[in-house]
């Protein structure tokens, strides 16, 4: 059976935030059932556990004997299992996989630095970083204009995206965007993302520290 | 033809580190031609080339009916024509796409944002980005260790991340990762590598503002 390897537990503001969440979220689409390993900080800095994620983090995926780390690389691996997830048209696909990296390259960085060092930046690199964001933000608003997903249909790439637009959901900066903000809940509201999220936040508090 | 769009002249300090660079990389290594399609500035902002490259980034690439943007995407593509680049085996297959993801998702990030934010920073926010790139330029030292390669043979994983440790090559980062720098030497030794790079100059170069 497939393995997630991610942490036994997290701080509360980090829960539900965890990059398991969208190996848990595509497996659940093709109701692939899998087991966790569950991890502690401590055993991220391991040299054992540095084979398995040489910068220490989660999630891994244990399938067979293939071990991968990297959840953009997992998502390819777990969609190319049903067509649900990937199509099996060569272009379709790698207009697909092109959306998987479109969220972690053109934007995750963006929007992770907007959230994590906007703290004690000056007005100068807070007006930076907040452009940059709200840029690409808007470049993804005209992207997705009326159409239902990112490509002709559902795919790994519409995880990947919703994952990170998921971060500033609650912000401001979504404010220019209702087509956007109007399709990453559309990706929310199914049933195999909300799955997924109940799971993750269920592996946390089964295992909060007393 | 295989046909890449790219700008058509930069600045200086940007000569060389245009992303079309992996792009080209690795289609000199498998000996496949390609021809330029060359834009300005300008023509990045336009409704048009917003449809083929919503961030209004280069490079984008056409292979007959097929348009990507993306490059770890487009180095999947190239990589899917030829053995040279990405293996036949799907578990060998997999690990390759993981170190293209690693470069572009656990790598660049920072290291974009230790060379773009640290003018102006702060000295705590200056010794944070420093430890963050500092941590994962060390897991990649340990990573490589005696390996040739990332995985057994050379991938696009490895053009990635070479051209990611490039950015850093000359800088202090490096010095506690003799390893890595001997890798990333390694890998930029290649004729392919250095057909790309003089490729990309001479674009600059021939296309200079008067």
């Amino acid at each position: 059976m497939i393995q997630i390897t991610t942490l036994k537990w997290v701080p509360e503001f980090v829960q539900g935030y965890v990059k398991d969440l969208p190996v848990r979220w595509a497996l659940e689409e093709i109701n692939e059932p899998y087991q966790l390993q569950l991890i502690t900080r401590g055993d991220q800095q391991s040299a054992a556990y540095r084979k398995e994620q040489p910068f220490g983090q989660v999630p891994v995926l244990t399938d067979g004997d293939l071990h991968l780390f990297e959840c953009g690389s997992i998502l390819l691996h777990i969609g190319e299992k049903s067509e649900k997830l990937l199509p099996k048209d060569p272009q379709a696909r790698a207009r697909a996989r092109t959306w998987v990296f479109a969220a972690l390259n053109s934007l995750e960085p963006y929007i992770q630095f907007y959230n994590n060092f906007m703290q004690g930046s000056n007005d100068q690199q807070k007006n930076n970083i907040e452009m940059l964001v709200t840029k690409r933000l808007e470049a993804m608003e005209s992207w997705i204009g009326d159409k239902e997903f990112l490509e002709d249909q559902f795919t790994v790439g519409d995880i990947m995206m919703t994952i990170i637009l998921r971060l500033v959901s609650e912000s401001d900066l979504m404010q220019g965007c209702p087509r956007l903000k109007a399709y990453s809940n559309r990706c929310m509201a199914r049933p195999a993302f909300k799955k997924a999220l109940q799971d993750q936040l269920k592996t946390f508090a089964d295992n909060a520290p007393s």
